[in-house]
């Protein structure tokens, strides 16, 4: 039906006769001649109707914007004075012989020319897709599932499809069930991931596994974060921790380089201790030339308790960011930077404007310089490389308020001083983590999950000290996103069965929702690792989006439903009934919509 | 951790120490040394360890088969004697100076070089996936899913994900319903395929989509069914039929030379109607000989009412197979295939045999043959071409009990006799297939789905005769199965809502269900066409099993429970209580192990 592309069109084709179909991005009458800009997917190109050619331009007269029609035509260069250097097209256009509606459009109801508002996308999703912007994303996705999957082809894993339809594991978020009508009151879980099914294709020998797979998790979604996602997954046998990082970094330098033509070079690795210690975060933004610098030591004597007593407390932290040229900032933006630490538990924020560093006592102008002496305030100035000029922020409280209230400032100070190079990609591995965190209830909880292997240590160890045990875990970190993490996995039996216990979980709960994973563990399993990158996460920062939904066709809103299809929907009684289920309480369709 | 894969072993490795991980697949002694054959994911190949390397004997002593394993060694080449030419390594062995049990295993609790019953081969999938030609299918699977994911991408296909919780859809089965915890009262639809979602794509301006993607139905499984299944899903727009076949067709053609290295060839194209009327069936297999030939118009005037009545009849079907040599069958064999036609609602079997074609009434022997002279008999030879030494069966009755009875014979004496070539293949195209079927109750159901466009009809003739309407839709058929279908799709809002009228939808419900599809369709919606190949069909063919349970990492029993993880399961009560619904029977467990 088409001889060429309307976006490919060039002085190459000049004088061809071509047949193009697409749709009508705008009309101009001018000087007795129809011009149309005509869309398909690879671009625009300009196709104009002559009064001589009458049937076509009868035709033309009552195109609208979005008809989709097909025109023959023939390509022309145009005169230099219509050159439109803004179109790759610009050199060319097509004088149209013949012109074909495929289908009207009624007027959209929504603006294809600008970007309306999240609700009206989301119910129009088809007609928002025709926005270039928004195609060329979903083409950028596409091209990078292509490379991902030719990557891991030629690096010899397999791509094994796991279920869908599976059973319950307590991965930390909540599982969406299916009711299943062979086995009345039963239910399958939709995948969190594929962790255990790719652990045991480990076991069966397939030594390199991936997938490009849907996960879900019944979460209360933030703005990053989707009911169904996708992830990159990734299992290995037989490698240890650095080679499988080794192996992730490539794929992630290939494809920056492939994407968006930058060497993402070597990625450095530090742990998770001194992740949180200089950048007060986990996943650190090492686009952002601020760090955290400990003082503690430095202040342990000082007459102000606020700094004195978590300086000697095992469990405190004093620590201090410096902001070079921070000196100018006005009392008005301190007192905002102070009310934002709150946010993070911080009962206030100290802060000593260096105004001449030579000058001692007397060149800082803080509301603390009275309770420091000249030695303390040479040493902090020195740790810290303060110069004339900069500002310091203190954090001063238990190690988690003072690392995450510094950490988050770190970030806005970053941002707001222009100080964090947002033009620059900063990957790293952030290696080490804690097996377990406490979960506020006396109990501990798995910080990767609970399949995870310890650094070398045996069960035993493990189950007299387990805050003090380090995973084998890794996470890949961007420009502050975790794009994607992994461990080293326990392949012995009763390890497995110790770090259930650790969890919390008793025998009789360890046999009934993992029964077959520590059977399995009884027949020679590998040594096995993997990783597992979340494609979403990584499409936004290679398409330069902060919003999840621009990089999914049909995503939901935050409420997890589907503007377009109206889903989720009430559902037919007699279906329900074969279900052997029924509804308790139906949620106000008017309280829905506000 | 290690330097080789066992089974890419030869002759130019001898001399070199190398690495190898795996398990232990055999293991014997023999001349006071210890032989093991060593399985990794590529194959086998034979160590042994001789006491003069004691620490490697001395544990080696140990070894029990399934232990996992790594060795350090020298490759040697085998003495001629011993070159075992059944084995691809088998030119060499492993000389051991160091071996590391990394794990233990307990005797299989099935036996790991024979098959297994199913229920054992299930529970103990990860152990049954060790054997290599269950790793082997996956493999290929896996080569075949890359095979059609090069081709698409080079030819221009868009890999676009559809998401998998989304709003029920009346395609025909039952869908898996996942209530939702935001929206109480309210469900999502596991998709049975992501057929709007893919129209709505073409309608966003995407021109060539593709997806490998998981569907779901939930009805009462087969042999050759399973809840979810895996699909092969294209769509088009600005292509007929015809192109979308064609490059369906080269998909097809790749992927048979590159696993198999056969070539297809074109495939031919046959209308439903003659499928049914030569082969009884709307996906013949080829590689049969055997035809249905129609006799009605010879036999109108004879004085046998089974043949008369019928042939008198429009609706009304008088047909024969002639079975080269089958004048041989014995009155016993007759019979039972005269039961078998039984199934299919045939009340008889006529038969005669063509003991001497040359003799006229005298050469045939036959109940049926006093009832016809001596024209008739020339007649019915001459159009079957029956020889002597054949054997001619006949169907009477109304159309549907003849054609379904005599295709399933045809494919019966195909495999009975050995008629049907077993070794070759033979794919075709089967096209324009009634729109509408009846569904039992007065009303009419869609063939394909109620997408699927009319051949060159307007809406006002299809509303007035539907049952004579014939879809634009096709059929890929290889060797008797049905591996994809398609259709030129509605892309008209005035006919997409006759389709649904003519459905039994009214307007109310085509709103309620349809609304999006109905609203997207007034917007320049373009000519689109595509095409949804089942992946797991495929690859039984390409791996010559019948079993649908080879082809899956992890299948379901045809009661869609996985007898490895035990799901589904009974959920969690407090699960339960927030989604707000409340299980009103559960299935009794002793009935349901029966």
């Amino acid at each position: 039906m088409r001889t060429e592309y309307c976006g490919q069109l060039d002085l190459s084709h000049v004088g061809q006769k071509v047949t193009l179909c697409g749709w009508v991005n705008r009309r101009r009458d001018l000087g007795g001649l129809i011009f149309i800009d005509m869309r398909d997917c690879t671009g625009i190109v300009q196709v104009f109707f002559d009064p001589d050619q009458q049937a076509a331009f009868d035709k033309a007269y009552d195109l609208r914007n979005e008809f989709c029609i097909q025109i023959v035509g023939t390509v022309r260069a145009r005169p230099d004075s219509q050159i439109n250097t803004e179109m790759t097209t610009g050199e060319v256009e097509v004088f149209a012989h013949a012109l074909e509606v495929i289908n009207h459009s009624e007027p959209l109801p929504l603006d294809a020319n600008q970007v309306n508002s999240e609700e009206a996308r989301l119910k129009y999703r088809y007609l928002d897709l025709r926005r270039p912007d928004m195609a060329g994303r979903l083409k950028t996705r596409s091209k990078i599932t292509s490379l991902v999957r030719h990557f891991m082809d030629s690096h010899g894993f397999l791509d094994i499809e796991t279920p869908m339809l599976t059973k319950a594991t307590p991965e930390g978020a909540r599982d969406y069930l299916v009711p299943s009508r062979v086995h009345k009151g039963k239910f399958y879980a939709l995948p969190q991931s594929p962790q255990l099914f790719k652990q045991l294709l480990m076991m069966s020998g397939f030594d390199r596994y991936y997938q490009i797979v849907k996960c879900f998790r019944d979460e209360d979604l933030r703005a990053d974060r989707q009911p169904e996602f996708t992830q990159i997954d990734v299992e290995t046998s037989f490698m240890t921790a650095e080679q499988v990082r080794e192996v992730m970094e490539k794929l992630a330098r290939e494809l920056w380089l492939e994407v968006k033509g930058v060497d993402l070079g070597r990625f450095p690795v530090i742990t998770f201790e001194e992740a949180m210690r200089r950048y007060g975060s986990d996943k650190p933004d090492l686009r952002n030339p601020l760090e955290l610098v400990d003082v503690a030591d430095l202040v342990k004597d000082v007459e102000f308790n606020v700094f004195s007593v978590p300086a000697n407390d095992a469990k405190g932290r004093v620590a201090t960011i410096c902001v070079p040229g921070g000196a100018q900032l006005t009392r008005k933006l301190i007192d905002e930077y102070s009310a934002f630490v709150n946010i993070y538990g911080a009962k206030g924020l100290a802060w000593m404007k260096v105004n001449d560093r030579s000058a001692g006592l007397a060149g800082v102008q803080s509301p603390i310089a009275k309770f420091l002496d000249a030695d303390v305030l040479a040493a902090i100035l020195a740790r810290t490389n303060a110069q004339s000029g900069d500002i310091l922020f203190f954090g001063a409280d238990n190690i988690k308020i003072v690392t995450d209230a510094l950490g988050a400032l770190r970030l806005k100070l970053g941002r707001d001083l222009a100080l964090t190079k947002l033009d620059s990609w900063a990957p790293l591995w952030v290696v080490d983590f804690p097996m377990f965190e406490e979960d506020g209830e006396g109990g501990l909880v798995a910080m990767h999950h609970p399949f995870t292997a310890p650094c070398n240590m045996a069960p035993e160890a493990l189950a007299s000290m387990p805050t003090n045990a380090i995973a084998n875990a890794y996470d890949m970190v961007i420009n502050g996103y975790e794009v994607g993490g992994g461990s080293v996995r326990i392949h012995h039996g009763e390890m497995q069965q110790t770090v259930f216990s650790i969890l919390g979980i008793n025998e009789h709960e360890q046999r009934e929702k993992f029964g077959f994973l520590l059977d399995a563990l009884k027949y020679g399993t590998p040594l096995h690792a993997g990783m597992a990158f979340g494609l979403d996460r990584l499409v936004m920062l290679l398409t330069g989006t902060d919003n999840i939904r621009d990089v999914i066709a049909f995503p939901k809103t935050t409420a997890a439903a589907c503007l377009m299809t109206d889903a989720p929907s009430f559902a037919n009684p007699a279906a329900l009934q074969e279900l052997a289920i029924n509804v308790l309480k139906k949620t106000d369709t008017s309280q829905e919509n506000e």
